[in-house]
């Protein structure tokens, strides 16, 4: 017989899924009811509204897709592009490359325009591939690089894009609440997120938004989307708002309680706030490792506050690191992915999980992990380096 | 500003979600750990071996899809359906359809096989189209039709398949669980379900078994799965169990924690027990509605024990009747769907939601409801039918 699970307490400084706030803990496990019960329904339309805010957009087709980050990926892709269309893919780090895959199994042609892992997109380099490629539908980005921890400058993408005549679609993944993310001011034609990084909800859910180009070129298909899952005009006719809904598939009801209440904790602390304290607490780990000696992976202007790469010291073997720091002080930071495998660290300060306790723990654990062996590092600074930025 | 939702206490005895056992509600609040945790990955091991039981198979290829029940369906027809394929989809019901639609987004063929809807499908005719399609790769069709209560016989539809050399297909949502589904015994290559019906966790995991003749045609394609996030190859280095996983997507956390623990009660009833519990609560429900002078829409040997399809008496305005169970007694029962909507209402007795102080609630208040409403049924008999039912 198989017992029941009990997960230990962590705490969970990786590229996502990062710390729950109680609150949403305790929203997931209120009563299921139908979904197509009329306080679901009202709970639904609350939903769109608040991941309107933390989108900043006004776009109507704004609402959660039913898995996970992934999928919210797909969904742009599978609806936005046709065969035999032609897509600018910039690819910085391993999401990129997913992007890549997106768009060949969607029968479109991906244009790669590749930059450096750790390095953010360069326009220019976009700049070109939109010059010599004048027939391409779509430029296609991620923000936040959950891979490298680099951002890349989306208003000016998109301008460019736009300037060419091309829609964007933007991966928002790690970048939704933790830094801006302005849709509406950028113009971004759709954008995808996921619900366990920097909204600090449980995975599962993928928030979507969609602007009027793209539900316009979404209309003017000439074929149909290869997912009927996915299918935005179907999935729309569920979430859509206009009055009654048509029952498209069962939506992961318990999971949107957690996703309702993770939104309004973003609504009470407010977009700007959030950012601050994610910039903050970020300058209070960057502190402490540099106090430490390590280095980070992204040049400074493009460092995101919510994914911290940090560089493996020489002689380290990094995956004994991370296991002691689990076994030990039962926190989890992540891996390289990639090309970076085995050469970084990455230390997520995600939502409810940006918090000085959290830049604490974290920079003692390591001090006492890398020291015990005999890593090349400066002992007994890095938690006074971070307090002094709290103190200031 | 947005207040926190708290969702009405309901009795869900429509299609699904069903009533979760609080054990379930609560092992989703747990704490979230990481995906690549070794804690998760011994519950994932868990789980793909609870899922093995609930669907007597020994298929490795056994795991939950990230997603609802509707990419399950997707999640098989997008990997065993190339383009050019020609598929054999028995309709009898709304989720025939979908089939359809399935097969014909992956670029094949669907030659289908329509049965009434509330009849099983009919295995004569299913070998009719067989015959008449030698090239025919796959024969599909729904096990227990949610939209009509009917139950198809899987076994001689699946022998049959083979006889003419096809793969098969089978849908088994509402069937898992609450009614027999021996996956090895009857030779099932691919089927899909989903886990907020008769397992009562909740909505938003599509649990789904590969046999190895699936296996080899998939690892047989000569063009990629359409969609990467249902890729069955990519999705396996993640639930492969092969020692270590590779980064596929961030898996639902704490909705596995639901599943595991809704099929960790499974086990501790036992599937046959639970098969035995819906019939016996069928039959009361049966007993009282047949008192009170409701029809069912099924022929006996075909009725689904977890979803009753009743006939709306001439005269009355079902949905009028469905807000006043919900309004007066907080209990949600189903409307018909597709050519079946206005006529029929769905009553699920669905896994947790299974037991007699539903049935005795449910009749009790539809006794009242459309007694108020002077609909031409014999009051005051029903409850005590089902009473003798459970004395017997």
């Amino acid at each position: 017989m198989t017992a029941s699970f009990y997960p230990p307490e962590r705490t969970l400084m990786g590229p996502g899924p990062s710390d729950l706030n109680p609150r949403v803990l305790a929203a997931l496990s209120r009563p299921t009811i139908g979904h197509l019960d009329p306080e679901f329904i009202r709970m639904m339309d609350e939903v769109k509204s608040l991941l309107q805010y933390a989108f900043q957009s006004k776009n109507a087709v704004t609402f959660p897709v039913s898995a996970p980050g992934s999928a919210g990926m797909e969904c742009c892709f599978v609806n936005l592009v046709e065969p035999g269309d032609k897509v600018i893919v910039c690819q910085n780090g391993v999401f990129g490359g997913r992007m890549k895959e997106n768009v060949e199994r969607c029968g479109g042609t991906a244009i790669m325009v590749l930059d450096e892992w750790g390095a953010p997109v360069d326009p220019g380099k976009a700049e070109d591939a939109l010059k010599a490629n004048p027939d391409a539908k779509i430029l296609a980005f991620v923000q936040a690089e959950t891979s490298t921890g680099a951002e890349s400058d989306v208003k000016t993408l998109v301008e460019l894009a736009h300037r060419y005549d091309c829609l964007t679609i933007v991966d928002a993944v790690t970048a939704l609440g933790g830094t801006p993310v302005k849709v509406d001011e950028w113009g971004v034609d759709a954008i995808y997120s996921g619900t366990q990084k920097c909204l600090s909800a449980p995975p599962g859910i993928a928030p979507v938004s969609f602007g009027d180009r793209a539900v316009d070129a979404i209309k003017a298909r000439k074929t149909k989307v290869q997912s009927w899952f996915l299918d935005l005009q179907l999935v729309l006719s569920y979430w859509g708002g206009e009055g009654k809904r048509a029952y498209h598939h069962t939506a992961p009801i318990n999971q949107l309680y957690a996703l309702h209440e993770a939104l309004v904790i973003l609504q009470e602390e407010g977009l700007e706030a959030a950012w601050a304290r994610h910039a903050l607490n970020h300058q209070a780990l960057r502190a402490g490792f540099e106090a430490m000696g390590l280095s980070f992976v992204v040049a400074e202007p493009y460092r995101l506050p919510q994914l911290n790469a940090v560089s493996v010291p020489e002689g380290v073997d990094e995956a004994k690191v991370r296991s002691a720091m689990l076994c030990e002080y039962s926190l989890e930071i992540g891996a390289g992915l990639g090309t970076m495998a085995g050469k970084i660290w990455r230390i997520g300060l995600m939502g409810h999980a940006s918090n000085q306790r959290n830049v604490l723990l974290c920079l003692g654990a390591m001090d006492a992990v890398l020291g015990s062996m005999g890593a090349p590092i400066e002992r007994g600074v890095a938690v006074a380096a971070a307090n002094a930025v709290y103190a200031a």
